[in-house]
């Protein structure tokens, strides 16, 4: 009876929770020993009392069979609870693992999005198996839902809304969403439509609530919302809800008919996983295929990894031959003053440093709105002023230890160099995303690695450039 | 009349607002135009049609003296409205210009959480002068909320909450609820609190309006809401939110009082601010001081963005030097096979490449709470599975090159060079966050450069090693 005790401990749970893992091993194991022993209401107990989120939460500790020995313990209701917030590729292990029937019982319990983005990562065997088991109106919902590309407002929205008729009265309104409220996504936005479901506008609980019962919808609602469309990309949708302050918004589809909702929660995840995304590209790791964001990074296959990381390393081994290049055309020069060599790395490092810090900013600035293609000019000229002056600070640091290191000429050449380096690595940093967001493509491609080798190519060809010219150097032969 | 058809068009304005210059010129001038021809009737109608969001945008493309005199135009409530969307710089810059009287009106018709942002954002003289003009519960509740710490719980709440008692019935609630929705931030979900303020539980009116009417709070409300804690960081209070998808999570003081609620709106703004924080320190763009996140980067000051640039760039120059160090140990190496330089900046920033990709996904997943100190372990073992299959994929890459370059024994030299410093690189990147996660320091501060410059140095010690033992290269004098 201590074990049930040690399992109620808010603290011990906590611990368990956030990673502390002789905690977890404990929780493990006592789950572990209530299943062999056949205490299933002890299991039960103990995820009940638990918020969905972190149930889910426990869930992965074990392997998916486990889990899915677990979760048949439950009641359809918590399994469907359970499983919506379970990261992507544990809920597909364990969709494929609990078979046809049981899959069914919790993708009909499920709400319409979840189970269209569900129904999305199942394999299309495990798709063609499910849909006979369910109902004919689930069906439909799913393949609307699930036929909008990925990342688009089509893919993240749910059908679960309240719709209103404009000529009922403020109370009868009330009346209709306390009967939809245990089905519906939400019941404090609804969307009035007229009889082609064309969306008229959007009416507020506390709107319908403050006004006198009486009156109709129409009277009090919104009669211009804030709408997108389905095709629409869903960071757009989660930008404008952001910027609006939105709880809710509706969306319409080719024939302005209203299609489904955008709930305040899904935003948190879009912008959460935007940034992963533009996070990721800044590091150069992107590329075609399955997506890594959205999944639990522990769980990412090391193969899907490669897949991303070595076509990226690669490209920029052609980047960065010509960086080879450049030193083979002044390999007199390098030969005359071996010396040289020894500042090469810190020359180019600092360019392509300057050029990762102007990248960042810039492809963060484009990402968040602040900053539009057509800023480029004026940017581009604050840009010029800030890496002037970098560029100074750092050739006054380098030309003392040049000085000390190889005379005074050689502290010249690393001087002049160090401040041509620095803003042309601060000038690629900051107009390549322009450039690629003007050609419509992605700015966060103008990624630190990619800058940092384009900064290298340019620092090699005017370090030596300065250098043969102010050194005078003749060929050697 | 024209003009004012022209600012009625929707196409006109979108243009405008999302950075289309000629439209953005145009709007520029009719308003200007209408504002020396004492046309305010007209300027008022046409913000008024705008979204407040929007119109703040719109004031933005103005001096602040000019969108002082614009806003002075409307109701003190629109007034307000705008004033909330106006980003930090431009607020400030506009309160400084209004003056005590003007700036006090439009404080008190703030909300409770705008209001302590906004005088955090004055300067000391400022905040002296309009705090006589203030009721006295608008003073305490300033000196309250402005009290907490920036990026703190504390400082994002409002006190604009709906609080129950638990005694009443849930009819009697909605009534409560109905009479304080002009003045609440939300009244979606309720807190329930005793006598002494202390938290006993939350409701949501969805669950008070399906309860039978006479039913009683108390046996309605959710006994144990996820709360948080004054001084929490805003950062993880973001994050519970999103992950228990809240719309409003109540927050107390170090006596269980209730003190505050932070709402969805608020989620947005936080994950982004943090997201692209962490996007600068990857850069290594930060340091100490005034922050440039959460201001509109078109007017971050230059000289705030060499504050944030130079000491990094300087420390960098160091940890480069001892790339040159390297260099000069081998020099004998340089002199005998000049070659061997060639390909020096291709391994080098390969390494470097490796490296910035590891740390930029483990510096997300352990922002995103997908990764913890504790699986450092495990998640290195898949980084040398990885980066042993990337070496070797670069290895083969380099060494037709190396052949056709500079012959086999160069290639062997440099294949076996690509292999190590893709793990080294790796390596340092996937440990270093860890490391810094364990010494209580920011992940981040692993930034790509910094790897890159780590990586450098690495490799050139590896490269010419590796050169050293198999070329048997022996001094030249």
């Amino acid at each position: 009876m201590t074990d049930k005790i040690l399992l109620e401990e808010q603290d011990f749970l906590n611990a368990a929770l956030s990673g502390d893992n002789s905690s977890r091993k404990l929780l493990i194991g006592k789950l572990d020993q209530y299943f062999d022993s056949g205490s299933y209401e002890l299991i039960r107990d103990f995820f009940m009392r638990l918020h969905p989120a972190d149930a889910a939460h426990v869930l992965e500790f074990f392997s998916p069979e486990k889990a899915c020995a677990f979760i048949k313990l439950f009641k359809i209701e918590d399994q469907t609870k359970i499983f919506n917030y379970l990261p992507a590729g544990f809920e597909a292990k364990m969709a494929k693992i609990l078979g046809r029937k049981e899959l069914a019982k919790i993708v009909s319990a499920m709400s319409h999005d979840e189970r269209a983005d569900l129904f999305n990562r199942l394999t299309p065997e495990q798709q063609e198996e499910i849909l006979p088991a369910l109902a004919q109106a689930e069906r439909e919902d799913i393949r609307k839902l699930s036929s909008y590309p990925e990342d688009t407002a089509g893919s993240v929205m749910t059908s679960d809304y309240c719709a209103l008729q404009p000529d009922i009265t403020a109370k009868e309104a009330i009346e209709k969403l306390r009967m939809e409220a245990p089905d519906k996504e939400t019941i404090y936005q609804s969307f009035v439509i007229n009889e082609n479901r064309q969306l008229l506008g959007v009416v507020s609980l506390r709107e319908l609530l403050v006004a006198s019962p009486g009156v109709k919808v129409k009277e009090i609602m919104n009669p211009k919302p804030i709408f997108g469309k389905a095709e629409d990309e869903a960071e757009d949708i989660a930008d404008t809800m952001a910027k609006y302050d939105l709880m809710a918004m509706p969306i319409i589809n080719g024939n302005d008919k209203l299609v489904g909702i955008v709930t305040f929660d899904d935003v948190h995840d879009i912008i959460e996983e935007e940034a992963t995304e533009d996070f990721h590209k800044m590091g150069s790791i992107s590329g075609h295929g399955e997506s890594i964001t959205g999944i639990n990074f522990l769980q990412v296959s090391p193969w899907l990894l490669i897949q991303k990381r070595l076509p990226w390393l690669l490209a920029l081994v052609f980047v960065n031959l010509l960086s080879g290049a450049g030193i083979a055309f002044f390999e007199d020069t390098i030969q005359a003053v071996v010396a040289l060599v020894f500042f090469l790395p810190l020359l180019i490092a600092s360019g392509g440093n300057a050029g990762a810090q102007s990248a960042t900013l810039m492809v963060r600035a484009i990402a968040t709105g602040d900053v539009q293609a057509k800023d480029g000019l004026r940017l581009l000229g604050r840009e010029v002023g800030i890496a002037m002056f970098l560029g100074v600070g750092m050739a006054l640091a380098v030309s003392f230890i040049g000085i000390f290191r190889a005379g005074p000429e050689v502290a010249v050449v690393v001087a002049l160099t160090m401040m041509a380096v620095v803003l042309f690595g601060s000038l690629v940093g900051c107009l390549l995303p322009f450039l690629l967001t003007k050609l419509k493509m992605d700015p966060a491609t103008a990624s630190a690695p990619l800058i940092t080798s384009i900064a290298d190519v340019g620092g090699i060809l005017i370090y030596f450039g300065i250098a043969t010219w102010i050194l005078e150097v003749h060929p050697v032969v």
